[in-house]
Protein backbone atom coordinates (compact mmCIF):
# COMPACT_ATOMS: atom_id res chain seq x y z
CA UNK A 1 0.00 0.00 0.00
CA UNK A 2 1.36 3.43 -0.97
CA UNK A 3 2.67 6.04 1.78
CA UNK A 4 -0.55 8.08 0.76
CA UNK A 5 -3.04 5.48 1.16
CA UNK A 6 -2.01 4.18 4.51
CA UNK A 7 -2.24 7.96 5.84
CA UNK A 8 -5.88 8.29 3.52
CA UNK A 9 -7.01 4.82 5.73
CA UNK A 10 -5.71 6.00 9.31
CA UNK A 11 -6.78 9.61 8.64
CA UNK A 12 -10.67 8.07 7.79
CA UNK A 13 -10.35 6.12 11.14
CA UNK A 14 -9.46 9.41 13.19
CA UNK A 15 -13.18 10.13 13.32
CA UNK A 16 -15.57 8.54 15.84
CA UNK A 17 -18.63 8.73 13.73
CA UNK A 18 -16.66 7.20 10.84
CA UNK A 19 -15.89 4.34 12.79
CA UNK A 20 -19.20 3.97 14.23
CA UNK A 21 -20.12 3.71 10.30
CA UNK A 22 -17.65 1.10 9.67
CA UNK A 23 -18.89 -0.99 13.01
CA UNK A 24 -22.90 -0.73 11.62
CA UNK A 25 -21.94 -1.57 7.78
CA UNK A 26 -20.57 -4.90 9.20
CA UNK A 27 -24.04 -5.94 9.77
CA UNK A 28 -24.56 -5.67 6.14
CA UNK A 29 -25.08 -2.81 3.42
CA UNK A 30 -26.68 0.62 4.33
CA UNK A 31 -28.38 3.57 2.55
CA UNK A 32 -27.46 6.78 3.56
CA UNK A 33 -30.87 7.18 5.18
CA UNK A 34 -30.01 4.17 7.51
CA UNK A 35 -26.69 5.53 8.55
CA UNK A 36 -28.12 8.92 9.41
CA UNK A 37 -30.86 7.51 11.63
CA UNK A 38 -29.03 6.08 14.94
CA UNK A 39 -26.04 8.65 14.26
CA UNK A 40 -29.02 11.64 14.69
CA UNK A 41 -27.00 13.10 12.17
CA UNK A 42 -28.58 14.88 9.24
CA UNK A 43 -28.01 12.24 5.07
CA UNK A 44 -25.28 15.71 4.44
CA UNK A 45 -23.52 15.12 7.58
CA UNK A 46 -23.20 11.26 6.70
CA UNK A 47 -22.97 11.50 3.10
CA UNK A 48 -19.30 13.55 3.78
CA UNK A 49 -18.23 10.94 5.89
CA UNK A 50 -18.68 8.40 3.53
CA UNK A 51 -16.94 10.24 1.34
CA UNK A 52 -14.16 10.20 3.36
CA UNK A 53 -14.21 6.36 3.70
CA UNK A 54 -14.57 5.74 -0.10
CA UNK A 55 -11.69 7.96 -0.97
CA UNK A 56 -9.76 5.60 1.79
CA UNK A 57 -11.21 2.47 0.04
CA UNK A 58 -12.93 1.42 3.20
CA UNK A 59 -16.23 1.55 1.39
CA UNK A 60 -17.60 1.15 -1.95
CA UNK A 61 -21.27 2.35 -3.13
CA UNK A 62 -23.74 1.12 -5.00
CA UNK A 63 -27.15 1.75 -6.29
CA UNK A 64 -30.41 0.45 -5.53
CA UNK A 65 -33.14 1.92 -7.02
CA UNK A 66 -33.12 6.17 -5.85
CA UNK A 67 -30.76 5.03 -3.12
CA UNK A 68 -27.06 4.60 -2.89
CA UNK A 69 -25.66 1.44 -0.36
CA UNK A 70 -22.64 1.73 1.48
CA UNK A 71 -20.59 -1.55 1.52
CA UNK A 72 -17.70 -2.26 3.67
CA UNK A 73 -14.31 -2.68 2.22
CA UNK A 74 -11.70 -4.08 4.78
CA UNK A 75 -9.22 -5.05 2.77
CA UNK A 76 -7.36 -1.51 3.71
CA UNK A 77 -8.28 -2.10 7.22
CA UNK A 78 -5.76 -5.13 7.00
CA UNK A 79 -3.62 -3.76 5.28
CA UNK A 80 -2.67 -1.23 8.35
CA UNK A 81 -3.15 -3.81 10.47
CA UNK A 82 0.07 -5.27 8.82
CA UNK A 83 2.17 -2.28 8.93
CA UNK A 84 0.92 -2.12 13.09
CA UNK A 85 1.95 -5.47 13.12
CA UNK A 86 5.46 -4.39 13.00
CA UNK A 87 5.61 -2.61 16.37
CA UNK A 88 4.31 -6.07 18.29
CA UNK A 89 7.68 -6.78 19.64
CA UNK A 90 7.84 -3.22 21.20
CA UNK A 91 4.06 -3.57 22.51
CA UNK A 92 5.46 -6.48 25.73
CA UNK A 93 6.32 -3.99 28.09
CA UNK A 94 8.22 -6.13 30.40
CA UNK A 95 10.34 -7.25 27.02
CA UNK A 96 11.11 -3.71 26.38
CA UNK A 97 12.23 -2.73 29.82
CA UNK A 98 14.40 -6.16 30.31
CA UNK A 99 16.14 -4.96 27.37
CA UNK A 100 16.29 -1.25 28.48
CA UNK A 101 17.64 -3.04 31.77
CA UNK A 102 20.17 -5.30 29.56
CA UNK A 103 21.45 -2.18 27.58
CA UNK A 104 21.85 0.45 31.03
CA UNK A 105 23.91 -3.07 32.28
CA UNK A 106 26.24 -3.47 29.14
CA UNK A 107 26.17 0.52 29.62
CA UNK A 108 27.98 0.76 32.91
CA UNK A 109 29.97 -2.48 32.06
CA UNK A 110 31.65 -0.72 29.03
CA UNK A 111 31.99 2.70 31.12
CA UNK A 112 33.62 1.14 33.91
CA UNK A 113 35.89 -1.38 31.59
CA UNK A 114 36.66 2.05 29.99
CA UNK A 115 37.61 3.52 32.98
CA UNK A 116 39.25 0.24 35.29
CA UNK A 117 36.59 1.38 37.66
CA UNK A 118 37.12 -1.31 40.36
CA UNK A 119 33.40 -2.72 40.84
CA UNK A 120 32.46 -3.87 43.75
CA UNK B 1 -9.27 3.05 25.51
CA UNK B 2 -11.57 5.92 25.12
CA UNK B 3 -12.73 7.20 21.27
CA UNK B 4 -11.00 9.99 21.57
CA UNK B 5 -7.95 8.77 22.28
CA UNK B 6 -8.30 5.87 19.40
CA UNK B 7 -9.23 9.15 17.22
CA UNK B 8 -5.88 10.88 18.33
CA UNK B 9 -3.81 7.78 17.93
CA UNK B 10 -5.01 7.15 14.20
CA UNK B 11 -4.75 11.05 13.65
CA UNK B 12 -1.35 10.70 14.38
CA UNK B 13 -0.93 8.08 12.41
CA UNK B 14 -2.01 9.38 9.26
CA UNK B 15 1.10 11.17 8.40
CA UNK B 16 4.29 9.32 6.67
CA UNK B 17 6.62 11.60 8.82
CA UNK B 18 5.47 10.66 12.01
CA UNK B 19 5.03 7.16 10.79
CA UNK B 20 8.86 7.39 9.81
CA UNK B 21 9.91 9.14 13.28
CA UNK B 22 7.95 6.17 14.98
CA UNK B 23 9.78 3.37 12.83
CA UNK B 24 13.31 5.40 13.61
CA UNK B 25 12.17 5.11 17.17
CA UNK B 26 12.16 1.23 17.03
CA UNK B 27 16.22 1.46 16.83
CA UNK B 28 16.10 3.05 19.74
CA UNK B 29 15.83 6.42 21.31
CA UNK B 30 16.48 9.63 19.61
CA UNK B 31 17.35 13.65 20.33
CA UNK B 32 15.41 16.06 17.94
CA UNK B 33 18.56 16.64 15.72
CA UNK B 34 18.84 12.65 15.31
CA UNK B 35 15.79 12.61 13.78
CA UNK B 36 15.71 15.79 11.77
CA UNK B 37 19.13 14.35 9.95
CA UNK B 38 17.42 11.63 8.04
CA UNK B 39 14.45 13.01 7.34
CA UNK B 40 16.13 16.66 5.93
CA UNK B 41 13.82 18.58 8.07
CA UNK B 42 13.93 21.60 10.26
CA UNK B 43 13.84 20.43 14.19
CA UNK B 44 10.84 23.33 14.50
CA UNK B 45 9.08 20.99 12.04
CA UNK B 46 10.05 17.67 13.99
CA UNK B 47 9.37 19.19 17.32
CA UNK B 48 5.73 19.54 15.82
CA UNK B 49 5.28 16.28 14.78
CA UNK B 50 7.01 14.93 17.88
CA UNK B 51 3.99 16.84 20.15
CA UNK B 52 1.58 15.25 18.00
CA UNK B 53 2.57 11.63 18.62
CA UNK B 54 3.24 12.62 22.37
CA UNK B 55 -0.24 13.73 22.35
CA UNK B 56 -1.77 10.77 21.39
CA UNK B 57 0.66 8.48 24.17
CA UNK B 58 2.19 7.01 20.99
CA UNK B 59 6.13 8.64 22.26
CA UNK B 60 7.34 9.76 25.97
CA UNK B 61 10.34 12.12 26.15
CA UNK B 62 12.83 12.58 28.81
CA UNK B 63 15.52 14.64 29.35
CA UNK B 64 19.52 13.84 28.54
CA UNK B 65 21.97 16.61 29.18
CA UNK B 66 20.08 19.63 27.41
CA UNK B 67 18.40 17.53 24.99
CA UNK B 68 15.44 16.07 25.09
CA UNK B 69 15.29 12.14 24.12
CA UNK B 70 12.13 10.80 22.46
CA UNK B 71 10.96 6.87 23.33
CA UNK B 72 9.02 5.23 21.69
CA UNK B 73 5.29 3.91 23.27
CA UNK B 74 4.24 1.02 21.63
CA UNK B 75 0.93 0.37 23.68
CA UNK B 76 -1.43 2.84 21.63
CA UNK B 77 -0.36 0.44 18.91
CA UNK B 78 -1.38 -2.43 20.34
CA UNK B 79 -4.58 -1.06 21.41
CA UNK B 80 -5.61 0.34 17.65
CA UNK B 81 -4.66 -2.77 16.06
CA UNK B 82 -7.10 -4.91 18.94
CA UNK B 83 -10.01 -2.49 17.34
CA UNK B 84 -8.75 -3.40 13.88
CA UNK B 85 -8.68 -7.05 14.81
CA UNK B 86 -12.77 -6.96 15.21
CA UNK B 87 -12.98 -6.69 11.43
CA UNK B 88 -10.56 -9.36 10.41
CA UNK B 89 -13.57 -11.47 9.27
CA UNK B 90 -14.14 -9.18 6.84
CA UNK B 91 -10.69 -9.59 5.75
CA UNK B 92 -11.38 -12.87 3.62
CA UNK B 93 -12.61 -11.77 0.49
CA UNK B 94 -13.88 -15.15 -0.79
CA UNK B 95 -15.58 -15.82 2.68
CA UNK B 96 -17.25 -12.58 1.93
CA UNK B 97 -17.98 -13.21 -1.41
CA UNK B 98 -19.44 -16.90 -0.38
CA UNK B 99 -22.07 -14.83 2.77
CA UNK B 100 -23.00 -12.58 -0.50
CA UNK B 101 -23.91 -15.58 -3.20
CA UNK B 102 -25.33 -17.36 -0.36
CA UNK B 103 -27.71 -14.04 1.11
CA UNK B 104 -28.21 -14.00 -2.75
CA UNK B 105 -29.46 -17.35 -3.29
CA UNK B 106 -31.48 -17.25 -0.24
CA UNK B 107 -33.00 -14.36 -1.35
CA UNK B 108 -33.95 -15.91 -4.86
CA UNK B 109 -35.17 -18.75 -2.88
CA UNK B 110 -37.45 -16.76 -0.66
CA UNK B 111 -38.51 -14.88 -3.98
CA UNK B 112 -39.40 -17.70 -5.89
CA UNK B 113 -41.12 -19.07 -3.01
CA UNK B 114 -43.35 -16.23 -2.65
CA UNK B 115 -44.11 -15.56 -5.57
CA UNK B 116 -44.68 -19.64 -6.35
CA UNK B 117 -42.19 -19.56 -9.23
CA UNK B 118 -42.16 -22.70 -10.61
CA UNK B 119 -37.76 -23.84 -10.86
CA UNK B 120 -36.09 -25.33 -13.52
Amino acid sequence: MADDRISLVFAALADPTRRAILTRLTEGDATVAELAEPFDMSQPAVSRHLKVLERAGLISRTRRATARLSHLEAGPLREVTTWLARYQRFWDESHERLDELLAALQGDRAHDDRNGTDRR
